[in-house]
C-alpha cells in the first residue's frame, strides 16, 4: 500500500487514522458482530455512534444550546433550496455572489422570491471578496446570505458581512472545522461532509432554534423541513449512517489533534508555507488578492497553459494527485484541508521549487 | 471477530466478501493511494466505479434502453415528493395504501395535487395486498403508486396492480434485486439501498426517459428533478461516492451468485424454511394472508407479549440480531434479504424449535 498526497477539493483526503480504524471495524464494530454499514439506525449501537457525532461537533465549536445540529442528505445544493424554503418567510434574501456555488444559490432562491445580489466579485472572475462593511441590505430581507469559503477561486470572508441584524446563513462546506468559529454570530451553517470532515453524502446543519420553523413555505417536502428533522434527532427517516459514522471518527481526530485552535496553527503554517513560496517564485502565481485568502484551496497559475499541464501530469507522477485547477480559473489548484499533512505541503513546495528550476 | 446474524429489516447484512474487500481498499483502492471516500467524483477512477455499477444493475435487471437509471440521495422518503413533484402533470395520482410507508407517499403526494386512495389493507393491519385487478384508476391519474413490498408488515405484491393504462411507480425498496422483474412494466422504480443493496444514503431510482420531465411543478428544488439528474449522469453535484461504490460491489457479487434468477431461487428456499416451520408451529405463527407473503422480511407472533420479549432477548444471546418486531404488528419480524445466507435461517428455525419444546 501506497498513500498519494491528495490535493484534491472534494471528495477530498481524510485523517489516515480514521481510515485505518474504519477498515478494522468493516466486518464487527466493537464486538456488535456487524459492520456500522448493516446497523439498524434505531439501534442502541448506532444511537451512540450519531450522539457522540453531535456532542463531538457542539464541543469542537462551541455551539450554543439554542442552536440544533442535523446531519443531512443531498450536500450543499440541496441545501440552496432548503434555505429559501425554510427562512424566507417574508420571501425576500440578500445573497453576496463570491463563486459559482453562492450563484447557484442565490438562483435557486429565486424560484421561492425576491432573491437579491447585493455585493458580487463576478467581474474578476471572483478572485476577492467584496467589501461587506456596509452593503445595501434589504429592509425585508429574511436572511443574508454566504459561501463563506470559495472552494473553486480560492477566496475566504476573514471579515463576516454586516448584515445590518439581519440573519446570516453561510456555506462552510470547504472551510467548516479549519479554524475556531462564534456561531452565535450565524443563523444558519450548513457545510457539505467530502471536503473536511467525511465522506461525501452527508450534510451538516447548525441552526437557530428560531429558524427552524414550521410555517416554511408551501409545498415544502417534508425531507426539507429543518423541523422534521430537528424534532426527529436526525433520525426521521434513515440517515446516512456510514457517513455520519467516519464524521464522528474525524470530530474525534480533531479533539486529539487539539481541536480547531490548534487546527487553525497547523492550517495556517501549511498555507503560509505555499504562500510564501507563490510569493517568490517567478514561474508560479497565486490568482487571488492577497487579503482574500483561503487556507484550504490555493489556486495558481503559470500563464503558460501547457506548462501547466507538464506541471499536472509529472506532479501528478511524483505522487502529488489532483493538482489540476478548476476549468473556470484554470491552471492548478492545491486543496490542503485538515487532513493535509505538513509534509504533503512540504513535498508539494519542494516539487514546485524544482519544477521551476527546471522549467522556468 | 465474530459475525452475528443480523435480521433486520434496515440497514440490513450486506455480504462478507464486499465488506472483507472495501475492508482490503479502505486506504488504498487499486493502487490509486487514496480511499474511494478521498475520491473525486469526476476522476477516471471514479467515473469506471460509478459506469460499472449503472452497467452491472442493467445486467442484472435486463433495463431495457429507455429507463434511466439514477443513484441519488434523500432515500424512499424524498422519492415521495419526487415522484408528484416530476411525475403529476394533472396533478392526480392513484395511491394503493398497503403499509405505512405507501400511506406516507400518499399523503406527501396530497401536498401537490388530488392524491386518491383506490385501495387499502389498514382495516386488518396491512396483514394482505388488497385485490388490485379491477382497481377504480382515475381517468386523469398521473400514475399509479405502490410499495412492492411492505417491510413491516411483510407482504409483498406477486401480482401488479391493473392500472387500466396508466404509469405504475413502484416503491422496491425491500425487494429490489430479490429476484427478476419485468422492468417494462413499470413507469418508474425506486429503492433505497440499505435494505438489499448497501449502505444507507443511496437511493436508486429507475425511470422510463419520457417521464424524466422538463415541465415540473413549480417550485420544484434542482435537486428534486429527475432530470438534472439524468442529465448529468448522477454527477449534478457530489453524489454519495461511497455508497455508489457498495452498491456495486454487491451488484458484481449478485453477477458472481448467478443473477437475479439464482436469488429468487435461493430466497425462496430461506423463506419456505421459514414459512414452513410456522405453519406447523403451535407457538409461532405467521401474521400474514398466506397468499401476500414476502419472501423478504417475515413477521411471526406468539401471541403472548411476554414470550415475544423473551425470545428475543435469548436469540439476541444465541447471536441472531434484530428479530424484534415493528412497534405497530408486535411479536417478531425475521428480515431475510439477498446477503442472509440459508445458514442464518437454519439457525433461527432451529432456535424456534427449541425455543418452542422449552417454552411452548
Amino acid at each position: 500500500m501506497s498513500r498519494v498526497y491528495n490535493f484534491s477539493a472534494g471528495p477530498a483526503v481524510l485523517p489516515e487514522a480514521v481510515l485505518k480504524e474504519a477498515a478494522a471495524e468493516m466486518l464487527d464494530y466493537r464486538g456488535t458482530g456487524m459492520s456500522v454499514m448493516e446497523m439498524s439506525h434505531r439501534s442502541k449501537a448506532y444511537d451512540d455512534i450519531i450522539k457522540a457525532a453531535e456532542s463531538d461537533l457542539r464541543d469542537l465549536l462551541h455551539i450554543p444550546d439554542n442552536y440544533r445540529v442535523l446531519f443531512l442528505q443531498g450536500g450543499a445544493s440541496q441545501q440552496f433550496a432548503m434555505v429559501p424554503m425554510n427562512l424566507m418567510k417574508n420571501r425576500a434574501a440578500d445573497y453576496i455572489i463570491t463563486g459559482q456555488w453562492a450563484k447557484k444559490a442565490y438562483q435557486e432562491a429565486g424560484m421561492y422570491g425576491q432573491a437579491n445580489a447585493i455585493a458580487s466579485s463576478e467581474d474578476r472572475t471572483f478572485s476577492y471578496i467584496p467589501d461587506c462593511s456596509d452593503l445595501p441590505v434589504s429592509e425585508n430581507a429574511d436572511y443574508v446570505y454566504i459561501c463563506e469559503n470559495n472552494t473553486i477561486y480560492g477566496t475566504k470572508f476573514w471579515t463576516l458581512p454586516d448584515t445590518k441584524g439581519k440573519d446570516l446563513v453561510a456555506d462552510q462546506s470547504s472551510c467548516f472545522l479549519s479554524e475556531p468559529v462564534d456561531v452565535a454570530k450565524y443563523g444558519l451553517i450548513f457545510a457539505g461532509a467530502q471536503k473536511n470532515v467525511g465522506p461525501a453524502g452527508t450534510v451538516i446543519v447548525i441552526a437557530r432554534e428560531d429558524l427552524i420553523r414550521e410555517d416554511v413555505l408551501e409545498g415544502t417536502p417534508a425531507m426539507l423541513r429543518y423541523k422534521t428533522h430537528a424534532d426527529a434527532g436526525s433520525l426521521y427517516n434513515t440517515p446516512p449512517t456510514y457517513g455520519i459514522y467516519i464524521c464522528g471518527k474525524v470530530f474525534k481526530w480533531l479533539k486529539e489533534m487539539g481541536g480547531l485552535e490548534e487546527m487553525k496553527k497547523r492550517n495556517e503554517k501549511k498555507a503560509k508555507l505555499l504562500y510564501d513560496f507563490l510569493d517568490q517564485s517567478r514561474l508560479f502565481k497565486g490568482t487571488v488578492e492577497k487579503k482574500d485568502r483561503s487556507l484550504m484551496n490555493v489556486p495558481f497559475i503559470t500563464g503558460d497553459e501547457a506548462l501547466d499541464a507538464l506541471f499536472v501530469k509529472e506532479s501528478k507522477a511524483a505522487g502529488l494527485e489532483n493538482l489540476k485547477g478548476h476549468r473556470t480559473v484554470g491552471g492548478m489548484r492545491a486543496s490542503i484541508y485538515n487532513a493535509m499533512p505538513m509534509e504533503g505541503v512540504e513535498k508539494l513546495v519542494a516539487f514546485m521549487d524544482d519544477f521551476e528550476k527546471k522549467r522556468g
